[in-house]
């Protein structure tokens, strides 16, 4: 009876939903570029305002990157903790975009209409599924169905250097018996998942510098150390000829995949083929004879992800450089330890540069993956409820991505984290033209209000 | 006691060569900018009207570019033709200069008295060292040491692009049984030098791509191909462990240094840790058991001039990105063949591209290497006159640097060339500042004088 009512009203309110979720993603709250800093602080105060129309107590706690923002809200039952983040990826390169990234608005697709902007999916519109379940709660009973804690993080996309303090700082004000992450995405678009482990991340660059200024590469090529031969040797030995990472010590802490696990896995019928399909590839390209699941999961990866060095620009310039750079990051499974991996990476690095040559190194992070206790009834009462709401049964599943915070809120705080989200393999994160399609934002609204009332 | 009296009235008329250089230094000939397009008339039309003044039959030819100033003088004797530049680079970063680079001024430094503009060096003042020559030589004997073509080209600084249709359409009026180019340096501000090899250059850009967008490192790291990951091995292989590169038949037509070279060279005292320590190196980089001016003369090279690929900004974006690209460039010697270097090279590389990944190239030119004919006696002649002229007796040298004129010469008009200048290693031409000094004026003035002598 109830939980209809709510469902309802999500159905009715669903066009202010909407708006609502457009002003926050107008606001280009970009963490990792220092132009955008305002915008951040924006954005933040603008959830700060919006949480209060909820009767929660709520601000926006300076650190020294971004704000965080904590609300509090409701005075009975279960103590959850809820956990989005404001801040998006940068927009570059914005020419592949066809439309301004931060004028949202909402197209039709041959998919259904989705709503467009950068942030969208990755992480707006899913943290604003859980405050637009709790509006509706609270208009329907004019209560809250918990003690709940709304924290949104503006730091994520950069790397999170504020949050091991903050929660350090703030662990009593943060406790609860459970914390639910809106950040990950479907199965498929039809069978909603509940995401149990969580590849870690270590973020690394490299920087190689030769010669105190670039040089004219007749004049000194030959003789003068060139920074981009140092680096993309070191890099081409970073995996042998099966795929494998040559870091020492590397799969220390990998585990092999459970059987029931394994099992479950191959019962979701993923389809590897349309998956690389959708983005122009065939063959999944990691560690020789292993799925793709499997690479996507529970494997660890290091990956490249920029690099840079010399002339870059239209036609030629016979230089050699002074510098050349690259960002490296690693996926982690299982109990990898990301510092001893870095320490392992570092030293691997120096032993490969020459005399003439130095290196230098920034950390851009490092975490742990995570693993989730899903012996906690409250798996399984998710589970049913969104099996409830989507087409398909729910599914326990792994992911690629790194979710630091999960690991963060076990060892600081001591809160196990379930991770629910709507976000679906199209939704072009981090990539031009992001989108979330309405669908995701409307059942993902109604999908929180049945987890809610499964668990209260 | 000619030559004496050709030499004394070079040294009397110093101050009115002086006076003619800066009119010429005056007009900004920047021929890559099409803002200076006039200029380059201007200057071209300076330079018919003063081999008027030498008796010349002269004109500038209209060109899709720049003119082509082209000059004939003398009726007996050998016909040598003079090759110089009378369009310069431009002058940005002009705040770096400390006065304006077209006000040309004698300064006083602790090396000497200097001329001070754009192009001083590069090449308007090397030019008129020959002119000024002929000039002296005319007023003594009235009559010219042989028969003289002048060819000054305006188009160097941008590519040469109506170069080589040029010498084509007028290959019988420039026909000559020897070039001298004076558009090179001196060995040390003591010692002379023909510059008897040059290495030649081929340009290639590799582009991988691999999925149709940019990707996120968590969602598809370790299934997807990454385009950095397939450049960089790939480029790690063109180099063996002794620095050697590996492209199959590279080394076809690279000859072994002959002895009598060999030993001229160890005499030079070049000093390789000078020359890498003032750009902050120490150990010369290229194949193991050659000396630093073999990797710069006399070997060939393949070097990385830039790379680029996915996020390269501040922080870190955890992105596979869709492309790779690299600037590749081999300097060639001996008689090395760019296009079969080019076509092996792009062999190798798509033999390593995986099947997920496609590559793509872009040319960015080729020109083969240029051994001179020091057989012919008019390289011994020079050797003894420039020996004559200056502190220290005149080398035979390599040049790292490539000059395609040479080349063109002797391929489309079947005229070897000796390569003659005195420029310094810290004359800063390209840069802010660019001098000459008024020794390098003065004594190649005199250096040309003694050369015709010599030769005719």
């Amino acid at each position: 009876m109830s939980l209809d009512a709510v469902l309802s009203r999500i159905d009715d309110d669903l066009p202010n939903a909407l708006e609502r979720l457009m002003e926050l993603l107008r606001i280009p709250s970009i963490s990792t570029d220092p132009a955008y800093h305002a915008d951040c602080q924006k954005a933040a105060d603008w959830l700060v305002a919006d949480l209060k129309t909820l009767g929660a107590e709520a601000a926006a706690h300076a650190t020294p990157g971004k704000p965080m923002v904590v609300g509090h809200a409701g005075d009975t039952g279960p103590q959850l903790m809820f956990y989005g983040h404001y801040d998006v990826q940068p927009v570059d390169p914005l020419d592949l975009w066809h439309r301004d990234p931060f004028d949202p608005a909402l197209e039709e697709t041959d998919q259904g209409k989705v709503i467009r902007a950068r942030g969208s999916a990755d992480d707006k519109g899913q943290l604003m599924t859980f405050v637009e379940a709790c509006r509706a709660w609270k208009a329907v009973y004019g209560t809250l169905p918990a003690r709940l804690t709304f924290f949104f993080e503006g730091e994520e996309e950069s790397g999170s250097p504020s949050l091991i303090p903050f929660l350090k700082d703030h662990a009593e004000r943060l406790k609860a018996d459970l914390c639910l992450i809106c950040d990950t995405g479907l199965f498929d678009p039809e069978t909603p998942a509940i995401t149990t482990m969580l590849r870690g991340l270590l973020g690394e660059e490299i920087i190689i510098t030769g010669s105190s200024r670039d040089l004219h590469s007749g004049a000194y090529g030959g003789a003068a150390a060139n920074p981009i031969r140092v680096l993309t040797r070191i890099l081409a030995g970073l995996h042998d000829e099966t795929g494998r990472v040559t870091i020492p010590g590397f799969y220390d802490g990998v585990p092999e995949l459970p059987e029931t696990l394994r099992a479950q896995w191959d019962g979701l019928g993923f389809d590897a083929d349309g998956f690389l399909g959708d983005v122009g590839l065939k063959h999944p390209a990691g560690e020789a004879g292993r799925t793709a699941l499997e690479m996507l999961w529970s494997r660890p990866t290091c990956e490249f992800n920029g690099i840079s060095g010399g002339y870059a620009g239209d036609g030629f310039k016979t230089v050699l450089p002074s510098k050349a750079s690259a960002k490296v990051s690693c996926r982690l499974v299982g109990t990898q330890d990301p510092l001893a991996i870095r320490a392992a990476f570092r030293e691997m690095v120096r032993a490969q540069v020459p005399a003439d040559c130095t290196v230098e190194f920034l950390d851009h992070g490092a975490s742990p993956a995570s693993v989730m206790p899903t012996e906690n009834p409250a798996f399984e009462q998710a589970r049913q409820a969104l099996s409830a709401e989507w087409p398909k049964p729910a599914a326990f599943i792994g992911s690629g991505g790194s979710i630091p915070i999960a690991g963060y809120f076990q060892s600081i705080l001591g809160v196990d984290s379930m991770l629910i989200g709507f976000g679906r393999d199209d939704d072009q994160i981090h990539s031009p033209n992001e989108k979330y399609n309405l669908e995701s934002f409307h059942r993902g609204i109604r999908s929180w209000a049945r987890i809610l009332d499964a668990m209260t």
